[in-house]
């Protein structure tokens, strides 16, 4: 296979920032598109939809929206003289694990919180962002800081609000859709794919400190920016498609412990798994559960749905591994140009109108098929890391355990919350996540 | 303590049959009205409150008002001729544990069903409501006698839907109000209490065979009527009161493992129970949790919401035993007289109008701080008794095992509902039911 | 099936007592009998083996051996002037369930204690059997009951040395065998087996209280005798066979939830069941797990190792029903006298000698093949029980939940521990005794 | 704090293997003598002390015999012609974890198998030794590389034999010691302490494959040798003492969950833990139980048992932080030099003699009060990294999930086994093994 691509340590070191996701937009404008969004993300369903958590790791889609109103009440106007609690009892029911902000209402038992009402979690958001209007108004440094990191917070809800209720639905033998038609990659074929070759060296990773100006948004993980030695490696142009994950499963992928870690193999014989999530055997094919319902599961479309523990035995099945972090890093820019291209041809974004084009009027950006990527790189803090001080400091350091980093972003995936120094994390059983596979060597 | 009634063998033997539910009212007036009366119920809750299950045992309200449909549609419309069913995956979905019927949905899943959406589950029942209109203008002796079963049935699930969302509500810090003013006992003093005596002799108890004409409905498991020896006992004239059960709480009953049966001292010590659940402390009172939101605990209302494991544990203590069902029985007309007198002198209903009078205006007659009482007694086939052929044979014998029988009837219970020779059974650690206590030595 | 014996309500009156045990044999001589027999027991065991515990409910033989001896010597040494104990950490670790005594250390980690080892357990041994020799020259009358208690309680623990053991030994790929050629019953011919008849009437059962001289001894959960009222029945003159079972398990018997109890049948469907457990399918046949080591089911033998569930679903399939503990002990008489009759046409005891006609020569008359019988009664106190004062008290009645009672007695059972008012009790998913199924109707 | 050493990535390059363990002896000297030690580990204890499984994640004695010995047989001996096996069942019996080999025998079962006895176990290890005995008279390249292999993995288990048997030890109230005297680290004052300085750059880390001649024993996990850009660090002199964790104690360190995982929290809730493992409080000190039985923590000792939580909770507490693996590979030299100036400031090795003298006679050098060391680092494969062919390769490679790195080596590790390159992994909740902490910034 020919080499496509190839990159130096010294043309990566320019890559740092993410693009830049401030643009014209005042703060005070982003706020509310990006609160809007969540709302419209919640209109296809019925408060009663909204309720319901299908599992603890899942939260109802009512809580999300509760909590992230929380994050902005809690770390912005709480303290503020003037500033009213709407209800002082939400400060325990919305926490969602900051110990320093005092207990939190039990996990697990979200889903048993009819009360507050879906129209009086409505009424809490509109309180919140009354006072933040007037606070966006002229937003000190401190504050438009935190702001950003409340904005940021919540399209991460955004997208467990989509992969959520994905769940749940699918608990109901009823199968209900979300929003037809959407969600779904269009037919096509895959291309063959190749390999990007890159060449071993020192490189520098990671978001320069928040302190520097310019630099755009990053969470507190993402930085400092460091170097890494890394080895000449090479990566697949394109993630794996839902058709070559079928040959591993007809080879017999779910009943070779040879092909597993340990833990996951012990996860496969647990639970009986013969097959990405969502998915279901059909007399001579396969089925998924989506947004969009009960579809066809389409072989040019990147695999999705898949956990750690299936990502790596794919790989070793496939004779190759899964990137680190930082070679995922490294290759990006030439991952996200192929990106394009694959994209493209598998058919690119369905054509007809709805709720995607909605997202996509409202900046959305939402790529149907497109899932986060699983690396090998355990979830750690980057050499010199510090929690920030206080409650803040909890939102990332303290889950740097048992965590795999994937990279990239989904079809749930806000555009303005992709870059490339973003890391996402989940245990490696994890599976309700659109997370998929890319190949490296 | 002087003796104020007693009874031989011999009068009790004509105290077979409970009150005649049927009376003048034609089946299907009857029909209509228990079928009102289970919407009534969810007329104060949310769809959002009716879709909650707050544990695996509990179910969600609307999934009762979905299941007791289910039944009639089951058992009565399915398989005649012209009926179509309102959704065949609803076979599946509402079916509670009838193995004859097919595969059941996961019973601890019931929460996560947002769909069918409350206004679905509306829709099902008017349909069923329809076609059972029709049927029920000249029903047969069989199809009346499974009517009867239905209607009964559903207020077994009128009383569930009560017990199930008060559980569904406590776990709520905002301590939501299911209605107000109401199922609040009057303040008063209870009796001082005294001991009903009893011979020793052969008694009748249980229903005659449902084929014997005019006895009233019962359930297959209160029949045969059969001849029991029971040694000479006295029975408290009312049941035992939350003031007394405040002294055993006192006394360290709580701390004391010589007065629990083993599994109820290993229930205790896991949970760390403390006091009847709902109850909690407060400085120097006791609070509890009821329908009608956060109130101070009554000392002269009947103590509810004990497990049988603290009934034996509080009978222990207290010198005396739980009755066994036979004593119950032999003695349930002194009992229910004396119910009527200790009613009286707690305060009677609260005079308050709204949804209690509501309910009285339905014949519902829910009597405010009335429980069901434990018996000593598991739950046991009677001599001769024969599970009826078919699914309906599901219904009561198939759960013979590690549950003991309550006797009575409690606030929640459709005073239609109420009779002699009824037998309700809960496992031994069950608390959210009204459970309470009676003495007898 | 013509009836082959009638009783009628009087001439059972006077059936009260066992045999008597105490015939004239003295105290101290019964004393060393007794404990004896017990470490004849442990006699093909290694000290390794007599370590182990295999699941919770089981407990390692030395602990067996060191805990009947902590019974003679807490509930008669241990404040004697002049006694020192042996080890005062053992009033902690050999205390199974006496609350009164003090904590107890945690059942399922007996097999942890290595120490004390066998030798030193058996030193203890000796130590308690010195004084106890001392007490035996002129003991009381207070004296006596605790040390008859004290026999009844250690021989019920040699029937748990050889449960216990055989179900630790089965858990062993290489199935070892506790002694060769014993427990197995001879092959033969089962009789077509034939029922007994029995009036309705008011019965007496149950033992005449302690206090009444001469009546031989009997546990506190067998007094008070008293009256119950007994329909008219017929009951099996022998135990269901293997041959029998056979045709159950062939009708589907494990895969048909309409035989079943509710919780029996998710029981059976949690853990798979197939068969009795220690049989397990061969080609064309069942193998079992004995005593002996691994041999072919007899059709002719009683099924053994049988849960309530699986003897309650037999019986339904049967077109029978479980007796009742007050049917069985009005029946006993009958039923003991078919049992030597049945024994002899199963073949008898087998001729070879060794360890069982060591047994037999010990008085142990262990007959293989016996089981105990499960009744369709659960385990309650008889109208006027009371548990004795002191920790002796919890010996019986605090486990009166969620077991059923067995009659009868096993292989495993010591001759002179067999009587007709016995109670063995168990919850109903217990297998691993010697439990075996008569049947009623 | 001044600086006392400084490296730089150059001087550390030469640093690729540890001591050569091969030295002068002979491959089948070195089997004697390893096999040997293992054996005399087992010396202090019963038969039945061998025996006992105190938790799923701990094995008896006697099974680490067994499956040492059976590594041997089954990657060395079984197919070999001639050689018959010592029996058969024994391939699944000892299998630990290898599927290529087959079904494993349940791990939390090892306790429950009195059989094969701890004779017979012997008598297994006689047999294979005798048959390795023979092929060690000429061994190829190839056998040897596996001998080697069995011989690092039987001083794995070396190790393993003594936590576990602490484990199971300190489970009995009768607190007994293995070996009295020993492992008890001497009375003294540990020294401040001081910071180890080393310049940022790219180091060269782990072992050079195994086909290179002459680099010395290293198991697969430990290579490629590899570079990593390793930024400016100090590293701590000496590892954490019991005195200073008593002030992490002391200042609330177990009840401040802002110094803690989130899963380290959880964890700490969950269990309650107020200590490091085998620590107890008594009136005003803290005792621990050890191999030489119940002894007051000694606070100039380096502080034992803490799971990775607690590492990383006290660095944290200490404004520190854990090393990577990276980093104490390269600090490893200056690190072990300072050990000895440490072991020596801490009174040193006891003088007196018994087991511990036999030990270093034996060439083990068990060093008391020496611990694992937790770093950062969750184990992961280096980049090059290939898992061997065949079963072996199931030996490290599958476990790569959910684990940390441990360096340096523990008072229970053979000196023979300990290298610069040597990585230990445990999941980070882990606490029964000898694992410490040293500091990082």
């Amino acid at each position: 296979m020919p080499t496509q691509a190839t990159a130096s340590p010294a043309s990566a070191k320019s890559n740092a920032s993410g693009p830049s996701q401030s643009g014209d937009a005042s703060l005070a404008d982003r706020y509310q598109c990006v609160r809007q969004f969540s709302e419209q993300l919640a209109e296809p369903l019925s408060p009663e939809d909204c309720g319901i958590q299908s599992m603890p790791d899942a939260s109802p889609v009512k809580w999300h929206l509760a909590h992230t109103t929380w994050f902005f009440e809690t770390f912005l106007l709480k303290d503020r003289p003037g500033y009213e609690r709407f209800d002082d009892r939400f400060t325990h029911l919305f926490n969602s694990y900051y110990n320093a902000v005092g207990e939190q209402f039990t996990r697990s038992q979200r889903g048993v919180l009819s009360r507050p009402s879906f129209d009086e979690m409505q009424a809490y958001r509109r309180h919140v962002d009354q006072h933040m209007a007037t606070l966006l108004d002229s937003p000190d440094e401190q504050i438009a800081r935190i702001v950003e990191i409340g904005l940021h917070h919540e399209q991460q809800h955004q997208e467990l609000i989509l992969t959520d209720i994905k769940h749940a639905l699918s608990q109901s033998p009823l199968r209900p859709v979300y929003q037809a038609g959407e969600f779904v990659t269009a037919a096509g074929n895959a291309s063959d794919g190749d390999w990007l070759e890159f060449d071993e060296g020192v490189y520098e990773i990671g978001h320069p400190s928040s302190d520097q100006v310019g630099e755009g948004f990053a969470f507190d993980n993402e930085s400092p920016r460091h170097r890494v030695f890394v080895d000449a490696f090479q990566i697949a142009d394109r993630p794996v498609t839902c058709g070559e994950y079928c040959r591993f499963i007809e080879d017999g992928g779910y009943q070779r412990p040879e092909l597993w870690l340990s833990l996951g193999w012990a996860t496969v014989s647990e639970h009986g798994w013969q097959a990405p999530y969502y998915w279901r055997a059909e007399s001579d094919s396969w089925r998924q559960f989506t947004l969009a319902g009960d579809v066809e599961v389409n072989p040019a479309a990147p695999v999705c749905h898949v956990s750690y523990f299936e990502a790596d035995a794919y790989a070793r099945w496939a004779g190759a591994r899964l990137p680190t972090e930082a070679e995922w890093e490294v290759a990006e820019r030439e991952v996200a140009a192929q990106e394009v291209a694959s994209t493209a041809s598998t058919g690119g974004l369905p054509s007809a109108g709805g709720f995607v084009d909605q997202l996509l009027a409202a900046g959305a950006a939402v790529h149907p098929g497109r899932t986060w990527e699983w690396t090998a790189s355990p979830y750690t803090a980057y050499p010199g890391y510090q929690a920030p001080d206080g409650a803040l400091g909890e939102y990332n350091g303290k889950f740097m355990c048992n965590q795999f980093v994937l990279r990239g972003g989904s079809c749930a995936t806000h555009s303005s919350h992709i870059r490339s120094t973003y890391r996402n994390f989940f245990p490696p059983e994890a599976r309700w996540q659109f997370t998929g596979i890319r190949l490296c060597r």
